[in-house]
């Protein structure tokens, strides 16, 4: 009952909806066990994006390849009422035994095509559908905004800022990970740092230059612990925080080394020109100049584009909590049981039936559309699913973060410019369905309004 | 080096900006071990709330009691270059030993009001601040935005559904227990249900109907395991699968003992006062209707106002991310050190100085105004910030979940209809600065003016 309790692997069994519980016992008891397969998809693109960038597999598999129910989740799932001694046994000896394809993180990818399809007996394919979302959604989600962040400083280093504003640890910690396979060339989250590997940054506070007596002697002083560090000059007064710097510079001599300035309020491209200008009169054309501060894509793009002398961007939570759209609409639907194609058809929620494969077609090294295909189709272009799990063992060792972001940053650069590019893309990128598939829905809706 | 590694308490420390971990090295190396005061504080509300619910005090708790720097932590820092063994030997033998002030959780609050204040040693105040942030923002903006919900929902039960598309584990667990204590009655989180007591609810998935060969099949086998489930009708034509449990209840007879359908896609409205005429007509009036699938505040503000015959609601992802406010401005600001004001007076980011309190002046049992003050001050009204922790221990135990659930409803019962209501309050709730503060403020004002 502790507020602040964890969430670790021995816990994420019961971090599913009571639902898929209800269900799979109900499939286990009607010994509904046949094969079953599930797309995991995202519906419709906010309007703010032109791909996404698939991200989030690791946690997945690794999930499957640990899911297990401890004593005390069983214990407390006998409580709860509904479970029988017989679901609860075979709670206890769960492992997943399933197969999953799914595009390697890093993948550009679009709505209506599977991210990831999982191939397990039904109750197996069905417990694992609210944690497998939860976390695809949230890297995905993730890395599809830091791309557009990087794209917007066009070269210019941008750095992760965003922890503090995050939704919880979780999320620090993962879309840490996701915004550097996506480009983002540094985090100040320490423990992104250690635990994946990715670059640490950060400058200093406004509460360390007024826990001083002053502007100059804060300055000084963390100049004295980090010769080669960033100073942050807007605390009182930008310009004159900038003349600080200067002065510090004529103080010290050679002894100066300061790498940088950081603008963090105010109007950042006439304060970064102004800057510049002060910088570059006293002979410190080598001191560059961050900015930060309730910065996004449509903000980085506007001062690159008006030329400010801005060198790199400390970016937080416009970035940490994907703003202009905090949730992807993903969904994880049965596609088949038993051999035959299931869909549902409410309206503006029907789903395509059948195992699928999703292709991507290039003309002269850029890709002009996909196509959603069945498995079985022979489809032409490169295929994005591959093989990533097959009866509940992972195929192959995972990519390391710096491969995953070398395949992000050359795949999304084998798309077309205007789908790369910030505006909405006009037309928007082509996702077909096959003739293979077509079929296969109409056929399956058929049997269904000849069976209902 | 693992993408799905989890943060638990012994990775908390880590979980931090760099700049917290320079910035302490540098005042342990000056000496500026002095006293200091923090105040973590909404810089402005999001157009679309009226008030906050304060929640996140647990979690902030639980790191100052726990934090500490174990051997990895240390090994890693070692390894990044920035610190000293001096430093490194002061953060093995960390402990935070200060005080903390702060609103109950379940307190309604405003901009510019400290929901909590840390006192400590500079260093200590400094480094806890990311984590404090991360937090008590993820755990206040949920807690905020499910009040609305609940407020909408006037009397009807509101369900948490949204894990799958929350911001990670972490975010899918507290967020559930910020909803809780902001009136929702239970959630599908299992873990949630374990972790809190949080009563957990679900019904049926789309794919439980799909696996079967029909709708009607499936209804009843679901029946046979949950005689008092609620059934989900709108996996093909919801009025049809209205038709089909009405059949179920012929069958059946007395044993028909269905809590409720559950209606999730298409016109809400329209289809429950169908689905009720339909029920109503075969004398099954006893059975409720549930709505889900796209709901927030608004959307069962309007199916309430338009007398839809909904007797409780399912809310996902619009409540999970808090998707139309999906971050608040909360800051964690110096305002004192070593007995002086402190103070930022960059532009639209200027804080306020000194050691505070909040009262809340009431007038016939409604609040009316707040007013921040110097805790030094005598203020007339009920204080708001209560000692939460001295010396690094709390002060007392925590209350429990349903203490604060009831302290969230009574609390918010206290404040205007206008403040209360789902539209901006106008005039908005009024927060005032005592003469003492802004004296204050304009003296730490005219000295930081004189000195830089």
């Amino acid at each position: 009952m502790n507020a602040w309790r964890w969430v670790t692997d021995a816990d994420a069994a019961l971090l599913t909806d009571l639902y898929q519980l209800t269900m799979a016992q109900a499939y286990v008891a009607e010994g509904l066990q046949g094969p079953a397969v599930f797309d995991l998809f995202v519906r419709r693109l906010p309007p703010s994006r032109n791909f996404l960038l698939a991200c989030g597999l690791d946690s997945a598999l690794h999930y499957l390849e640990t899911l297990t129910f401890g004593p005390e989740a069983i214990a407390y799932l006998g409580g709860l009422g509904p479970f029988t001694p017989r679901f609860l046994a075979y709670l206890a000896g769960f492992r997943f035994t399933g197969d999953v394809d799914a595009m390697p993180e890093g993948t550009p990818c679009f709505a209506g095509e599977p991210l990831l399809t999982v191939s397990a007996p039904l109750p197996e394919a069905q417990l694992v559908e609210t944690f497998l979302l939860n976390q695809v959604h949230l890297q995905t989600m993730a890395a599809s905004k830091a791309v557009r962040v990087v794209t917007a400083a066009d070269g210019r280093s941008v750095a992760d800022f965003g922890l503090r504003h995050m939704h919880g640890a979780d999320a620090g910690l993962k879309a840490a990970r996701a915004f550097s396979l996506a480009g983002v060339a540094s985090t100040s989250n320490v423990l992104a740092g250690q635990s994946f590997g990715i670059p640490v940054s950060g400058t200093v506070a406004h509460s360390y230059i007024e826990a001083h007596a002053g502007e100059p002697d804060a300055l000084r002083a963390f100049l004295r612990h980090y010769p080669e560090t960033v100073l942050l000059v807007d605390t009182y007064d930008t310009l004159q925080g900038v003349r600080h710097v200067i002065d510090l510079a004529r103080e010290l001599g050679p002894e100066f080394r300061v790498r940088g300035i950081r603008l963090d309020s105010g109007d950042l491209a006439a304060l970064a020109r102004a800057a510049r200008a002060l910088l570059d009169a006293a002979g410190l054309g080598r001191v560059q100049i961050l900015a930060s501060g309730n910065l996004d894509e449509t903000a980085i793009a506007a001062l690159v584009a008006g030329g400010a002398p801005i060198d790199g961007f400390g970016v937080g939570t416009l970035m940490g909590v994907s703003s202009d759209a905090p949730y992807l609409d993903v969904a994880y639907k049965l596609v088949e049981y038993a051999g035959a194609g299931r869909m549902k058809t409410s309206p503006g929620k029907a789903t395509m039936p059948g195992r699928k494969q999703v292709v991507r077609v290039f003309a002269d090294g850029v890709a002009v559309r996909d196509v959603v295909g069945l498995r079985a189709e022979r489809l032409a272009g490169e295929p994005l699913l591959r093989p990533a799990m097959r009866q509940g063992k992972r195929s192959g060792a995972a990519p390391t973060l710096d491969e995953s972001r070398q395949r992000a940053a050359s795949e999304v650069h084998r798309l077309p410019a205007r789908v790369r590019a910030l505006a909405p893309a006009v037309p928007p990128y082509s996702v077909e369905i096959s003739a293979g598939l077509a079929r296969e829905r109409d056929a399956v809706r058929q049997r269904l309004l000849g069976s209902t």
